[in-house]
């Protein structure tokens, strides 16, 4: 299957479906294949991504192109393995979510540079999950699946239902049977089948993995397995929004979580083309990478100087970045490394004191993944590792809505009172 | 207080501060008065509304100037109460949120010509309120107020509590003590003080109408009470956004929730402002109220032929709509009769129903507010009252994850199964 040169790829029959996308490529050993529903690479085993021809020599004509183009993801349809007509097929739309400048948090972190907040929790299930979702749906259509389908903690899960949904897909997603009640309700709502496990997220994922290879997953789109190269990309929309919204211009020092690390590799892939094709300044920017302390395998290797991420058993309050064994994780230690940024983690008290910090100072209510992003830039500040002076770009990505129970018990009333002024007064609160 | 001339108040001391914007005046009587915190008529003691001098002459111009805008309600700054550099303050900047192309909906309800859900839970709390609360913090600025202050059955005060603390206001919100433990933990986790009252809604409304005339509540800034009339104004931004996303078109049809009526009287007003402007063509459509059966009073006094809107204890799950007694009700009435439109209502199974009908086909997740419009809209095409051949706008004002009890009893997965194909096959999924 692998394929010799870009030419070959790009005459097959999906011509034009994947816009400037020519092949997958091996992370690992670069071995080139043609555009298809596979994720590992047939010599080495390395991971599959997306390889362009992306557009050169007019940097100012697809600015004005992007700039003149859809307040979505799909703005960037010349950057992504989708067709040029995207933006007219039936989707959720996300991304070209707000850049938030957090003047308040700015202050009170002793930030004297720009601070800014991308806020993903505006995507339509607000959650960053709606990018690559959107990719991978794009690409489930070329390659005619009629299921779509996804292991998944809750977040994801939704995501798929609700994509599925509107562009006209089957869907059929996996959770442990354990879940949250919440979790399941959102799941579930969009009508498609919702399979509970008896078993951990692993037993999810080892199952979904057995189905890709029987008669019983033909047809079938598994966004996060078959589908994963394209569904990465989507991440990378992160990078061009925050590069656009500061006016073309890279910020000195991201902050982003880390789950699978797939998220920050795929927004220094993103900086990277920005820079290649010349839409913004070459200079140097630095990537952090946030976890929970209670699942922190990737800021462990970093502290410790390896190369190697030793897994861990997840026991964390922010559960959408609970993967003991993330897939991504020695690329994320590169980044880190590479751009001379870093890996930190935060305890569970200190990731619901940030995001009561965030909601106080910007009134952005985020999930529990933003308060470990907040909650890192914090610290990094505190241990001189990340320049007040300089743009930094802190990532939140989902919704407080969908984890209440994080703030829930140290969050209420202010006072209980009987509806008159004498009560009013007696309080303390005029 | 009462001005002769628009002239004397635009030279007062906020010239400037609200754009546009030249009186207040009352709606009943069309008595005139300076800009100010005040919401009732002095001569007559009927609301009153903000009265302008709109740009006229150039709508090629003004329509430009509009599309080069942000992405939010201050696009529309030179229609609003608000200053010309309003997008450059501390704000949410809610709005522009997607209008979808619900062609899934429209196939299951029978409607030939285009149906939209114009989708308000992309706001940053997920409900419309963001658009009302951002114009009422502009006018408390102006105003000098220092305090944000409402009363609210929980999605106001989230909207207040987060809008304050982005534009630096402290904030002080009541709600009945016994709300849901979610609602409370979205109305507090903002950091503002948030009191709950012992007694029912009404009770805490009138307590906040004491409030404002004491001492205690001097430098307050109420909303929904002494900002009303701002407030109000933000509705209009959803007949802008409509109209501009339609291609500067009017829609044939809208179908819009009622509670206190204000947003569907204001969705009115905004449409003949573009009329009048000329951004628009100047064609007749129809507005069309919904409400919950178990709370139904401008529908019981449609359907009666009646003028006067007979009060209402509120017994439905959708509690965003559960105004027993709509300040705006007459209004609602008048214009659902003048444009040729109607009201109707659905019990709560019908917007259980409806809710599940939207989330399945269009991947929406809506309150029960939405379930009300989707679910009227489904019997208004049945009972022939709205024509499925136009172009009709249907508002889904919130977010579903608000209103996970309306759905949870009846939402979960398809199957619980072990880890292996074996159980996957005999579930039936395959």
């Amino acid at each position: 299957m692998a394929v010799q040169s870009v030419e070959s790829s790009t005459t097959s029959s999906t011509s034009g479906a994947f816009g400037p996308a020519v092949a997958l490529s091996c992370r690992e050993c670069g071995e080139r294949f043609e555009l298809g529903p596979i994720f590992a690479c047939e010599a080495c085993f390395g991971p599959l991504e997306v390889a362009y021809e992306l557009p050169a020599g007019d940097p100012e004509g697809l600015r004005r192109q992007i700039e003149a183009g859809p307040n979505s993801i799909w703005r960037y349809a010349p950057l992504l393995p989708v067709p040029a007509d995207v933006a007219e097929l039936p989707s959720l739309n996300p991304g070209f979510t707000q850049l938030v400048k957090a003047d308040n948090l700015a202050r009170e972190l002793g930030v004297t540079g720009e601070l800014h907040i991308k806020d993903d929790s505006g995507n339509p299930t607000h959650s960053f999950k709606d990018r690559v979702v959107a990719i991978a749906v794009q690409a489930a259509r070329t390659f005619g699946f009629t299921t779509l389908s996804c292991s998944s903690t809750g977040n994801l899960a939704g995501a798929v239902g609700a994509a599925a949904a509107r562009a006209g897909f089957r869907s059929c997603v996996f959770i442990p049977h354990d879940l949250e009640a919440g979790k399941v309700v959102m799941a579930a709502v969009y009508g498609g089948e919702l399979v509970g496990i008896e078993g951990t997220y692993d037993d999810v994922n080892r199952f979904c993995s057995e189905l890709i290879g029987d008669p019983a997953g033909e047809g079938w789109g598994f966004v996060n397995v078959n589908l994963r190269p394209y569904y990465g990309e989507g991440s990378k929309t992160l990078a061009y929004e925050i590069c656009e919204q500061l006016g073309w211009r890279l910020p000195d020092q991201i902050v982003v979580p880390i789950a699978s690390g797939s998220q920050l590799t795929k927004i220094d892939k993103g900086l990277k083309e920005l820079i290649a094709i010349g839409l913004v300044e070459d200079r140097p920017y630095k990537i952090f990478g946030a976890q929970a302390e209670g699942c922190s395998p990737v800021s462990a290797a970093f502290k410790a100087g390896h190369d190697v991420v030793r897994p861990q058993k997840p026991r964390t309050i922010a559960k959408s970045l609970a993967i003991g064994n993330p897939a991504d994780g020695p690329y994320v230690l590169d980044i880190a490394r590479r751009t001379g940024g870093a890996v930190e983690d935060v305890n569970d008290e200190q990731i619901v004191d940030a995001i009561k910090l965030l909601a106080r100072t910007e009134g952005i209510f985020a999930e529990t993944a933003g308060g470990v992003t907040v909650g890192v830039t914090k610290k990094l500040i505190e241990d001189g590792l990340l320049d007040p002076s300089l743009t930094t770009v802190v990532l939140n990505t989902g919704d407080g809505l969908k984890t209440l129970d994080a703030v829930a018990p140290t969050t209420g009333p202010s006072a209980i009172i009987r509806p008159t002024l004498d009560s009013f007064r007696e309080a303390g609160l005029a």
